[in-house]
């Protein structure tokens, strides 16, 4: 089966058509094989968060909403009470596999919270009402990123080349993504932006997932690696750079996938706009500054040895492999979130956005 | 046969025990093999230039120098006459390998000048003054490359981090190289210096030559991809950086590998100085400023497919593949060249360093 535009319209996650079953796109076998998976069982949903098949925050969010409602459906516990306590069982495995997925733990909570709320309904009523809760979960992110991708889409205009790094589009999350939300929505309103899209070392999920994404829709993307960034800046060819965020902290200072800094100061270098994109969810207001987030070393072979036909350096060779960098809010042109694009001074106008939920 | 620091004292070319056959480090099988070729006639160096396993500007001068002496070996010319004529199709055979390699057709017309310059001498009396001449041209590099060094040290102290992009080692010249030379020389004298190689994709030349050659010296090097160099700055360990150079343009903008204007970027943010280094000849005082430099744009397979197991990208995904960049003279600290370190204003200080010249 082959995939089309269509098919990741709502994102790598999906109810199977007969609702009895989570579907996803496998994501380790992209972009070479376009294979869908059907799960019903707990242990193959373990697996796929585990072997990161289901990738990306809002994604396993979504994964795990629709995982609950189907793992309901093959109970046969015979009180609401036993029902609770198997669904607790089941939640708490899940979460085992990927323990650090704020997302997964999010979504697992909010399920329980519903068969918690109902205590005084009967199984059929708890299941109806988990499928709902997992609709909802997934329509919540498609707003989100909808909204992201409105907002986005005014900071840039028709033949515009956008630069970006690492992957937060509709594999990861759903509908459109966030760091290639503008883009996608664009393109559905006939509006076309260029895509520079660097590879992403050393996990690549540029040149696997983003210039995926982008193709399938019909984007004019071009893959390059992220050490020509500098060269197609000074080219001209880029009007804008778009990133994803892994947390904000509150002056603005936000961690995302590894070599973002350089791609902020290369765009200020060149004068070009540089933007990252989330939902007001990644920012933590209780995280001071850059210097308050921890960034996670990885292995080593990552660079040396995987994807490889064979080592591309000595076994004894030191390497440096972190996962994320953190990009100084003073290179930073507006963080584009789902309740507006917010610009500096970021420390008083994160504030602000947050000053707004409390007077609500 | 393993390597050992020694083996590559002299660079990855020499004359072989028996002195009847070129020597070569294959660098294609590198890191993972070390596999020496003896070669002896034509059709051999042809290939070994071809394939690239030799390669790197200098490296290819010292190769078709020693090829001539040793072709001419095997040479059964009974007139000094017939011996010109067939050296002059062994070194037009030779010079069609790669016909863009400056250095290869420059060390094949100086050894055939050689054989010019003597037409009284007898076949035996012009082999010896060809191994002579091999032999001077293999020993200029040594000495310029130790000129080189010898300056690059200066600029650096016990225990200072170095960023370095791409390969312009002893694998690609002789003795210390160019852009890692400091490094080397540094080790022998007792001066330890910290090396960071960026990977440099596609070709992947610092994970697969310079951090090689590094840790064969043992010298402590850290490999990194290169989206990392701006982290790896910002965490401090980075006190200077050195890069080779392909041209250098009158006014010090020079072209090298992809990806070193962007390092030269984030130095500057960063107050790293920012020095590359070459012998003079790199410098083309015919050519005003780095518009003036061609860059030569590359296969995109290399970015999808190379190295691989499988593709990393779709077939149809468009690649930007440039070979070189240029990095403008502004992000410059110095030029450190066989003859001096050039600081600014380049423009100035470049034609003096070649007015010295007609002043002798």
């Amino acid at each position: 089966m082959s995939v089309t535009a269509d098919d990741l319209k709502n994102g790598s996650v999906f109810l199977s058509e007969d609702e009895r079953s989570v579907g996803i796109i496998d994501q380790t076998q992209l972009p070479n094989r376009q294979v869908y998976l059907n799960l019903t069982e707990a242990e193959e949903m373990y697996d796929a968060i585990k072997k990161l098949a289901v990738r990306g925050a809002p994604a396993i969010g979504i994964f795990a909403g629709y995982a609950m409602y189907v793992l309901a459906l093959h109970e046969d516990a015979e009180s609401a009470d036993a029902f609770r306590a198997s669904m607790q069982k089941k939640a708490d495995y899940l979460n085992s596999s990927r323990p650090t997925a704020v997302n997964l733990s999010w979504a697992l909570k909010r399920q329980m919270k519903v068969i918690e709320d109902h205590a005084d309904k009967s199984v059929p009523e708890l299941i109806s009402l988990l499928k709902k809760e997992a609709v909802a979960i997934h329509t919540e992110d498609i707003e989100m990123c909808t909204r992201i991708a409105e907002y986005g889409l005014t900071l840039v205009k028709e033949g515009d080349g956008i630069l970006t790094h690492c992957n937060a589009g509709p594999l990861a999350t759903s509908k459109y993504g966030t760091s290639i939300g503008p883009v996608l929505l664009g393109k559905e309103r006939g509006i076309d932006l260029k895509v520079f899209a660097d590879e992403t070392r050393p996990l690549l999920q540029g040149a696997r997932l983003t210039s995926y994404e982008l193709e399938r829709a019909g984007v004019d993307v071009t893959l390059i690696c992220d050490n020509m960034a500098s060269l197609v800046m000074k080219n001209g060819w880029v009007q804008a750079c778009f990133v994803g965020c892994d947390r904000v902290a509150a002056n603005g200072d936000f961690a995302n996938k590894i070599g973002t800094s350089g791609v902020a100061i290369l765009a200020k270098h060149y004068g070009i706009p540089f933007y990252t994109l989330g939902p007001t969810s990644t920012i933590d207001m209780n995280c001071p500054t850059g210097e308050d987030i921890q960034i996670e070393l990885r292995d080593p072979e990552e660079i040396k040895n995987m994807w490889y036909k064979e080592p591309m350096a000595l076994g004894e060779t030191k390497c440096y492999n972190p996962s994320f960098d953190v990009t100084d809010h003073s290179l930073l042109t507006a963080i584009v979130t789902d309740r507006g694009i917010v610009y500096p001074p970021f420390d008083v106008n994160l504030k602000k956005l947050f000053a707004e939920d409390q007077d609500k």
